[in-house]
């Protein structure tokens, strides 16, 4: 069996996720997109009229894959409203507006992979707000499934820290084993290739 | 062993959910708060104000009980940016901010006891914005509880549908099991009177 090349839109293409997610979409023609640098189209997924206006531009597309999500990171009794919402409007509700908003313009049959993140089964100090949207989109993508227009998929990949981003992270991870892009780039493929909807993908190790 | 007298707010107090919360608090003093009606105090807990203003005023406190969160209900495909807000607000944001505030408030060694429900384990149509933020909220009590100051405890109560509301939501609900608002109440109790912290408290049938 031979996979059918499809046009994939990646947001986020540039960051280390975006890099991970790009290994695995090899077969693929992959339209970037990302909040600035240089890709195919500039989104920000913050905002309703940015991602209506990527997907009108695009055209035609079978999947979408984002890696982005802003989160703020603060012990939870010192965290604002403020920086809840940054993390509510970016992570949680940004992808949820990729999904709901795209859901219009996908090919039949397509697919959206989203991402989340380990901290939601695994609790570290400063990432209450970065959990707490992981755990919505966790949510949102087992229960959203069933009501998915056109055959349309939708899971998302929920990975431990990347080995490329160990430097950054890996001092407020202790006891936290990191994974290579590489094998993250196969969860995002096994949801753009595969027939599964409605899944969390786990890449921990 | 005797259970202490506490100082319970009930946020809510005149819902079936409020009256079923109240049933499991009778050991204690109960302060009644609502967004409308013969309560103690009126509380808006989509208001950071009126939030920060009842604790001023209701003083020492030792637990806060929350029984409300509005929902907007719609296919997925019909939600608008609007209904998924007034949802995120309210039953997430409004309940966190509740911890948020509360924490600098509540006497050492309270407790907050939050409301979910089940439709985030149990999906059915037109209910993916309260089952997103449900999920949200069982993450956000299992992830904050290992950082809640001077020995507070959180929880949260995930009840499948009140045999008191069945007339309402049973037609939406095709096999499910309701339970008495008496059941709840005895999660609500465990939760107040008990040790655990962090948990979701499943009510279901």
């Amino acid at each position: 069996m031979e996979t059918k090349m499809k046009t994939v839109i990646l947001i986020g293409a540039l960051g280390k996720m975006g890099q991970a997610a790009l290994s695995g979409l090899g077969k693929h023609k992959v339209i970037t997109a990302g909040r600035s640098g240089n890709v195919d189209h500039i989104v920000d997924i913050t905002d309703e009229q940015s991602i209506e206006a990527l997907y009108a531009k695009v055209g035609h597309f079978d999947a979408v894959v984002n890696t982005v999500g802003v989160c703020e990171y603060a012990p939870f009794v010192e965290m604002t409203e403020a920086q809840w919402m940054t993390t509510v409007m970016s992570k949680m509700m940004g992808q949820i507006n990729l999904v709901r908003i795209g859901q219009k313009y996908i090919a039949d049959g397509g697919s959206f992979t989203l991402i989340s993140g380990i901290l939601n089964i695994k609790p570290i100090p400063f990432a209450i707000a970065d959990a707490t949207t992981s755990g919505a989109i966790d949510t949102f993508v087992k229960c959203v499934a069933y009501e998915m227009p056109r055959n349309t998929r939708i899971n998302v990949v929920n990975p431990t820290v990347l080995t490329e981003a160990w430097d950054v992270y890996g001092e407020m991870m202790p006891g936290f084993e990191p994974v290579p892009g590489k094998l993250v780039g196969k969860a995002f493929e096994r949801s753009v290739d595969g027939f599964i909807t409605g899944e969390v993908i786990f890449v921990d190790a």
